[in-house]
């Protein structure tokens, strides 16, 4: 047996013998590397085994981790959507979800908006006010139609860390990552096309398929592992598909983030069918694991995949700056973003390419990604106290989102509406569906509130759970 | 014969038989009626009929004239496209024209690009830096995807002026009117349907139809009273048109505004064949009569008018910030437009809230469409002077572009080119029809270059005329 082996199977034994206990930090890699007289690498590789496992945690800046508590049992199965093009509804619920102003909720779990307080973000609030005073008319006249050429070299020095080549020329800007995917929808399908996605999925990818007058035909998607290439590959031989619409890198609302070599798969199927990969990575630079990990993208070698993003999670979405990179479609996408709305506005494009440019957005990520998965952790402990022993839960690699699987018979249309009436706000499954599905589901976002008002509100979730489902706790 | 008849006749003499001259400002309304003693009521009738003969002209603040030149018989004739619905080709000329950077340009007549700079725009520049520096928070989150209600407060406001009763509810804040016309096209429309539009008409609105997979019919369309009602009426007949697309207020690129009988007929015609009018109105605060003219929206007394509108001709295109009024088609545009781009930046509305709340707003158009009518003026001037006796022109009543008419040899996609490698940048006429027809037109912006540039300008594009078509000066 390897040395590394050999180091794993005595850590599990610890592990599983609760000489480590769950939430326990474990020795570093240093410490571990002295005591048994091997190599650093190896008890990198020993803690990688352990880390697959789900034995183990990597935390960003903090060394190795037992996980708090065993969620393999609890994960969310394998979604089993039905297996047909649809028509996506549910835009009322969405535009009641939109309408949802913050002054009516005390503890916001529903909005999938990012913290944007604190020293990090200031050097980018400083340059805007800057050139908003010094350099105003620079904000008054048209502008390129594909984005400021300072901000499209710095979105394409930034791709590297994706593993992506691309030219500032590839780059088209857009107002936010909404104007991107419909875009994107836009320039690869006509009306009455389908469209592959993961089910779960983002309501405002299927409201954009919506409008776009297309169909929506879910594909089972695991927690964790993302779309299944199994089913999407069933689907592609009996429909007439366009293009697959996926997030895989670091997923709303499941979290997960699709191995690479699951990704590789994924862009071959896409190949071998002959179709387009849209693919939303507005999550992506938020994954806890660093660096983050590639994109379909970095393995796109004949311009199927259109890459979309924007700064909406990682920086602030009222910025409402995002863009395309669009490989064979690039002219195409230029004339619907042109039509669409003309150009985006230069002094947001102008104060995001310097934020990036001197440091500023990767200092800032770095720390968002350990308050959110610091974040994800209280949550996810919340829950598991407060919430029925029947709930299952995603255990997100990135994001400030999750999913919530509660016992079939909780309604979690009914529970939103009685949850707002005391001040929680919470996104129901049903609108991560064309059909309405996951009515027993929701997406708890874990960004912006403090500890102790996110577990505030599980525990109002629960009492509430409590009150109609009695069932559900015994 | 009527008081103000006898006055209009008497005044008519003097002027035909050159009493008063070309350019003469005409005696003050006062002065007249000391003069004839007769009440100021009855001067300002005779005025009217003389206006309405095109004989006199009021200016704003500086009273009433003899036009510069008679323009009647140098106006282009009503034009005649091809009656058969067609798909809209030119994007490649558009990008050129849009891709064309102010670098490159030493005199530029192509961009539909307002005047910025002076006082009246100063204390918006002010707020959107005050607002930057003091609260840079408000531009972070996520906003009303209807837009701020401070600035749809103000926009139904504003709609007063132009004859509309609209409630802030009634109002969708977009990215500029692109993004207006945008969505009301898709709001209205399914794939392959037919829309009537003048003919030229607006490049960027043809692109939206073609990006929206539908047909343009271009109906004939008048100089100075815009789009032939009865020409449309056959059309109406003959094909299942499912709305009307017009810039009837300070056309683009013609420049006229369809008198006020003539849009509520247009209006009745609509209501007649139960179809939708999308109505632009982006120059229409920019009329050189004022109080401004009335829009069609004005008359529409069942919702089937959607008016579309920005702050990009008449404040600055940069600021990308339009609207719609959509009548009963509200909800469908709220959905499109969530779908395209979600919200509008925040402190750009708050601070056009500001600037029109504080006069700024009315202070600004004020100065700009009194500049505006004096820079027509000097441009139609310099066309009289320099161009061949055969160019046929519009005059403008608002806004601040016009329409040249060159004999049928001229190639103004040639004449185009050569006069870019001369720092001169225009607009050619094939780029304002679904055909590539008016080759042998162009489009004139007369808002933001000195006098002695713009006059440079015809005369650069006069020697080329010279050297490539000599016969024109015969």
């Amino acid at each position: 047996m390897s040395l590394y082996g050999e180091l794993a199977n005595r850590l599990r034994e610890h592990i599983e013998h609760g000489f480590y206990k769950r939430g326990d930090k474990l020795p570093s890699v240093r410490q571990l590397a002295t005591e048994h007289g091997v190599s650093i690498s190896t008890v990198q590789e020993a803690y990688r085994v352990l880390e697959m496992e789900r034995l183990v945690e990597a935390r960003p800046k903090s060394g190795y981790f037992v996980p708090r508590e065993s969620t393999n049992d609890r994960l969310p199965e394998t979604s089993r959507p039905p297996q047909r093009p649809l028509e996506v509804s549910q835009w009322e619920q969405v535009l009641n979800l939109l309408s949802n102003r913050p002054a009516n909720t005390r503890i916001q779990l529903q909005h999938a908006a990012p913290v944007m307080i604190g020293n990090t973000i200031k050097p980018l609030l400083k340059s805007l006010s800057e050139l908003h005073r010094s350099r105003p008319e620079w904000g008054l006249g048209y502008g390129d139609i594909r984005g400021h050429i300072d901000l499209r070299e710095q979105l394409s020095r930034l791709a590297v860390s994706s593993g992506c080549q691309l030219h500032p020329d590839d780059l088209v800007v857009t107002s936010g990552c909404q104007e991107a995917l419909s875009v994107c929808l836009r320039a690869v399908t006509e009306p009455g096309d389908i469209i592959a996605i993961e089910s779960p999925c983002f309501y405002g990818a299927m409201q954009a398929i919506k409008a776009a007058n297309l169909k929506a035909l879910e594909i089972p998607t695991h927690p964790e592992h993302g779309i299944s290439l199994e089913a999407l590959e069933l689907a592609l031989d009996q429909w007439p598909i366009k293009a697959i619409l996926v997030t895989p890198t670091a997923n709303n609302p499941l979290g997960f983030v699709m191995p690479e070599d699951k990704k590789q798969a994924l862009y071959k199927l896409a190949q071998q069918y002959d179709i387009a990969i849209i693919e939303d990575d507005i999550y992506g630079d938020l994954t806890y694991e660093f660096p983050r990990p590639r994109s379909i993208k970095a393995f796109d070698n004949d311009g199927r995949v259109l890459l979309c993003s924007s700064f909406s999670k990682t920086v602030a979405p009222g910025m409402r700056v995002g863009w395309i990179a669009a490989g064979r479609y690039r002219d195409r996408v230029t004339h619907i973003k042109y039509v669409s709305s003309s150009m985006c506005p230069t002094l947001s494009q102008l104060a995001l390419a310097k934020f990036m440019r001197q440091g500023g957005y990767d200092r800032h990520i770095r720390k968002m990604r350990t308050l959110y998965a610091d974040s994800r952790d209280h949550l996810l402990e919340a829950i598991q106290r407060h919430l029925p022993s029947s709930t299952r839960v995603t255990r997100p690699a990135g994001g400030f989102v999750l999913w919530v699987e509660f016992a079939p018979e909780i309604d979690t249309v009914a529970l939103t509406e009685k949850a707002q009436n005391k001040g929680v706000a919470i996104a129901s499954g049903a609108l991560f569906s064309a059909t309405g599905k996951y009515r027993s589901c929701c997406r708890l976002n874990y960004s912006d509130q403090t500890p102790v008002l996110r577990e505030e509100g599980i525990k109002i979730l629960a009492e509430l759970i409590r009150t109609e489902y009695p069932g559900a706790y015994s």
